[in-house]
């Protein structure tokens, strides 16, 4: 009955996501002179993914493989547990399955995405709240899509394990597979748009702006469409993608942790209850999407008014509603009649999480927005030159880590503590879990501001192409500037939960190491081998972060020549008189992104395999060390990424401080000053920091899917 | 017999660099024009030491009493302890006695250094060998006072405590404040310091480069004497302490797993045998005092080579002896009857530790050389500007993480086998241990080497600034490039063992908080708690080195001021008629320096204490808290401190290149966008990440010390 309710709602956010497919399509859709440049980001993000998601494919069924056969003959199934081969067989095709949700998400959201950006355009023309919901409820086909997919996976691989008799509590385990295959999909989604819309964007700048002096989103500039293409791989795609993942994986380790949280407290549940612990991750996570349908559908913005505010309207509707939907579910699902307070603790754990959200979002906006002292300090000391622009950056992004960090701290210990508080027995972790639940709630709509991002910006791009009236370009430069908050804040966000779901994966994994027969008593990182195991896990962060940067520069490298090559071979370009080959540049940075996204990709899997086998078989501590080096690396991953993001969004925002006029405004040098910091905060931004989000839960699931290896 | 040995060796050690004082004393000190110079750079130098150990002084007296208060009245001694209030006594004693000390060893260094400059720079008139040895003698009196003084308090101190009748074993625990000392005094030494010397660089340079277009070194910028102190400030006095500190600290914390050791194989030592076990890394050291000292005299350069190789000639004779003493040392006192092949265990743990010290050598110049890949790629990328440079450079910084922390892995994991594999119980750790006294076995060479740097600066700026001949010039030239990779060298050394030392403290932390009654089964990350103060831990060194930094911004900012406005008060100053006020822009860096290095340094201090304090009070999870705070903020640490360091190296050498005729050569726009760089690494590399170094090891003692506030 419950699993019938989480499908049924998330087929509901299915129809309700194509049905606001079907509104933004019905938009008119401008010019034949938009659709021109409309029709080619089309084009290019279409050809992208194409291509990216064939690779990914190919390395899907390669690993899909692996899976199986390590499964069916290494892995000793023990008392309890179903045979090998179907162990085996689960896994595997929960793995491909969850590899196959995401990719779908994945590309319907972008389908949207990139055909909602000249709608919005041509709205644009007449009406600024039009504009703003054409945009926003273009996000929202992604954002509905990607967390309604996760949820419909997870309940249909429920439904077909329960229907072929396994016990209940068994099934999560047998598919951490799912988690396991949005992960993977999920990193490569993640770098490889990262790196696109980089490489592309860098490339555009450096010979457009700097060389050839021509400004931004200029129709002459041949990787001018490839830059627009970028922002749609990048923030829609992969963001996408990243929050798939982060609900796969937090919906499957919420339920091995109620599984758990049933054993240690036999005879308090019935069975029916038992069932119910279990789906409760699942049900929460369905009112979440009605919540967020209803913030969706409730944004209007009044012509005068910032649409921020409108957005933000929106959102505290979806916090809301959440958070008693929320709480109705733990009065419902989590009341033993033998412990009649427990359902409130558990209650105020998922307000805690909800609340974390809330603060993510001001401290990210505290750090990244131009009205406060952080960015403030970044555009003053950008007067002495770029040098002085980079340090102070570098001492905000470096700085920045604090506050999320007692933030998380926070969250952790205090929803730990609540829910050990429950009466039931080992109810702590549970307590966190619930936390994280109820900071992911609203992830359907956070997707849908965050995709609205790149519709936005492609907007204002099309608009500026197709050489549009002053006052319409101001109308989209107002939305793209909320859409870059909007993107800044999804990343703040995506790494706080990030770091809450990798702590429930934690305990899944010491769950699975247990069930496998050898229960650690301790992640001891007293000792020498378990301390390494952390030292390498962090330096990974490190060692990945610099792979994602330099595969920037690498693929921007060659958008830069081709452009030069472009402008030499036809002067005409530059005049106005040719057309450039925008599809070439395309093609290019496609070709270079997707190359480039291999080592990064490789290192992340390949490490924590290669850790855990070398420890286990030198030193026989394989599934300890791979514990230190998952949670330490985790540590690493979230300071690393939180510098990386706001960092880079405090750069960029310095720099638009400077736009608006002061310290000499547009064109002086203190605004070439802080130009460089942008550029450089680019990569950091949308490339390594997102791709660290993806690879702090890639660590966790690995490593749970690949558990038997180092026991 | 065995402390007399040491005491003797150590005051033999102090002989040597007294009479080496002489010897460089005693050379040509130059023309009246050097001697203005050199003069008013000794007046600067001694002027900040006096203000700066005054407030260090202060502040150690404080923390002073309040060690005795805490020790006093809220310790429990426990069965076997000497009463509170002697270990009060002791432990505030030898905690004021090891700040003296470090306090004495780098007063006594940096007199030496600032008067070795201009006898450097006037032998260079005739003698590249002159020249380079009166550097290295001159570095080496600083290298050898400050190993010997460390060894010599440590000796003196154990000395009196066994006249006085206490058990030897329980000696080391009495004298950890020693350790605490050295910590708390080289954490301001180095921030000071290290803000210093990169506030009047980056503000002499901004002023003068940039804004007035005059050279680096011009007597007509106010800075430029500022400038000069700096890098005796910073690198001599700074990095004196940092070593001094880790040598106090290693001395100490080894002994600590001796007595332990004795205490683990009852019946195995004799009484006699006991004492050696505990005094041998005393003993290992003062060996390698006196391989140093050999080291030191033998260097000797033809006037046509590369003075680096007669640098590394001496080296190797240094490891070579130093490996040979430790090997009969090892012999000699770790050598049970019982178990006759312990002795070649712990010899091969002091080879590996050498062997570990020479890679890091290695490593640091694969990083920060342009001979290789690394530096040469950020070359490469500051064609297309300064914002390719710093993404070029900050990924080699992220990058340059990867081969250190595998070595450090393969360190501590051997030796601790090795140790393990000895016959003893409990031998593992005390293998890590020797490891790591078989990398400080060199500590008073490498020191010599890194004053070298800043002597042989100062004297390159003292020919410039009294405008001698061109090959003199290019023979100093010569010899500061050679300082600039033995300091880049002498850094990578530092956090190589400071890495090892702090491996060794965490397990006399964790033998402590065993003393105090309360043994810890493990330091268990997997238990939210301890997972949150990994977390804050790792956070703290983001969060400090952003202080760093910015401290560096906000001091150079008051000397950028200062220089414009003697500029504008005088306008004969640029013309070359007027002399400029060196010594008010040296009062002004001054203050500007120490009032910046407190937030840091408070910080660094306060923020273990508080979370030791809260999560005890709150959790009762005081001790483990700690413990992982400690370990993880110290994996974070030497990952933050590695990219800081080598990635200010490689920036500067990326510049070095370009200046050797690369890409345009200097003056190309290429060559301005690698001074960018090479700006931002500069607080990088002298302020942060020595800074990191010395927060890495307080860390370890100010928990050693304040454990009983915890457990």
């Amino acid at each position: 009955m419950l699993i019938a309710l989480v499908l049924g709602l998330s087929v509901l956010a299915l129809v309700v996501a194509w049905s606001l497919r079907g509104y933004v399509l019905r938009q008119d859709n401008g010019t034949p002179d938009m659709r021109k440049i409309s029709d080619a980001i089309q084009e290019g993000a279409e050809a992208f993914l194409r291509r990216q998601y064939r690779t990914i494919g190919t390395l899907s069924i390669a690993l899909g493989v692996l899976i199986y056969v390590l499964y069916a003959f290494f892995r000793k199934p023990h008392p309890g547990e179903p045979v090998a081969a179907t162990l085996a067989l689960t896994t595997t095709l929960s793995f491909l399955f969850g590899a196959l949700c995401s990719g779908v998400a994945g590309i319907v959201g972008m389908y949207v995405a990139v055909r909602s950006n000249i709608r919005t355009a041509s709205a644009a023309r007449t009406s600024l709240n039009k504009a703003l919901q054409i945009a926003l409820r273009g996000g929202a086909v992604s954002g509905l899509f990607v967390v309604a997919m996760s949820l419909f996976g997870v309940g249909i691989l429920y439904t077909i394990l329960d229907a072929l008799h396994f016990e209940p509590t068994k099934i999560p385990l047998m598919i951490v597979g799912y988690g396991f295959g949005a992960s993977f999909v999920a990193l490569f989604a993640q770098l490889g748009g990262g790196i696109y819309t980089k490489a592309a964007d860098v490339g555009a700048d450096l010979v457009g702006k700097v060389e050839a002096g021509i400004p931004e989103d200029d129709p002459r500039n041949p990787a001018v469409i490839a830059d627009l293409v970028g922002d749609n791989v990048g923030d829609c795609a992969g963001r996408g993608a990243d929050l798939f993942e982060s609900t796969a994986a937090e919906n499957i380790g919420a339920m091995i942790l109620g599984s758990g949280l049933a054993l240690a407290n036999p005879g308090v549940f019935t069975p029916v209850q038992v069932v119910g612990l279990m789906l409760f991750p699942l049900v929460a996570r369905a009112f979440g999407l009605v919540a967020s349908i209803v913030g969706v559908l409730l944004v209007k913005a009044r012509e005068d008014e910032d649409p921020m505010h409108a957005l933000n309207r929106g959102y505290m509707w979806t916090a809301v509603l959440a958070a008693l939907g929320f709480a109705g579910g733990t009065y419902w699902l989590l009341n033993p009649p033998s412990h009649p307070d427990a359902w409130w603790h558990f209650a105020l754990c998922g307000v805690i999480g909800i609340a974390t959200s809330i603060a993510f979002v001001y401290i990210t906006q505290y750090y990244t927005e131009y009205r406060y002292r952080p960015v403030k300090s970044i555009a003053a000391a950008s007067v002495t030159g770029p040098a002085t622009n980079i340090i102070a950056g570098f001492a905000v992004a470096l700085e920045c880590t604090a506050l999320p960090t007692f933030t998380i701290s926070a969250a952790i210990i205090a929803s730990y503590k609540l829910g050990a508080s429950s009466g039931l027995a080992h109810s702590g972790l549970f307590g966190t879990a619930v936390a994280t639940m109820g900071m992911l709630g609203t992830a359907a709509y956070i997707l849908a501001m965050d995709t609205f991002g790149p519709i936005t910006d492609n907007a204002g791009g099309i608009i500026e192409m197709s050489h549009q009236p002053e006052d319409i370009r101001k109308r989209t430069d107002r939305l793209d500037a909320v859409g870059n908050t909007t993107k800044a804040l999804t990343k703040g966000y995506a790494i706080g939960s990030a770091a809450l779901a990798a702590f429930l994966l934690f305990s899944a994994f010491l769950d699975e190491v247990a069930a496998l027969g050898s229960p650690l008593a301790a992640v001891d990182i007293s000792k020498p081998e378990v301390f390494v195991g952390g030292l390498l896990g962090a330096m990974l962060v490190f060692w990945f972060s610099a792979l994602a940067i330099s595969a920037v520069t690498k693929a921007a490298v060659s958008v830069i020549q081709e452009v030069r090559r472009q402008f030499q071979a036809d002067p005409g370009i530059l005049k106005g008189t040719s057309r450039p080959d925008y599809g070439r540049a395309v093609d290019i940075v496609t070709i270079g992104a997707l190359k480039a996204m291999v080592a990064p990709g490789l290192l992340a899997v390949g490490m924590p395999i290669a850790v855990g086998l070398v420890f286990k078989v030198l030193f026989h501590v394989g599934a300890e060390t791979v514990a230190s080096f998952l949670m330490v690396g985790t540590i690493g991953g979230i300071l690393m990424a939180t510098l990386l993001n706001n960092g880079g969004g405090a750069w960029d925002n310095a720099k638009k401080f400077i736009e608006t006029g002061e310290y000499g405004g547009k064109g002086s040098p203190t605004h070439k000053a802080a130009v460089v910091g942008d550029t450089v905060g680019d990569p950091f931004k949308d490339t390594a920091g997102p791709s660290l989000h993806v690879l702090i839960k890639l660590l966790s699931t690995v490593t749970l899917v690949l558990a038997p290896l180092f026991v």
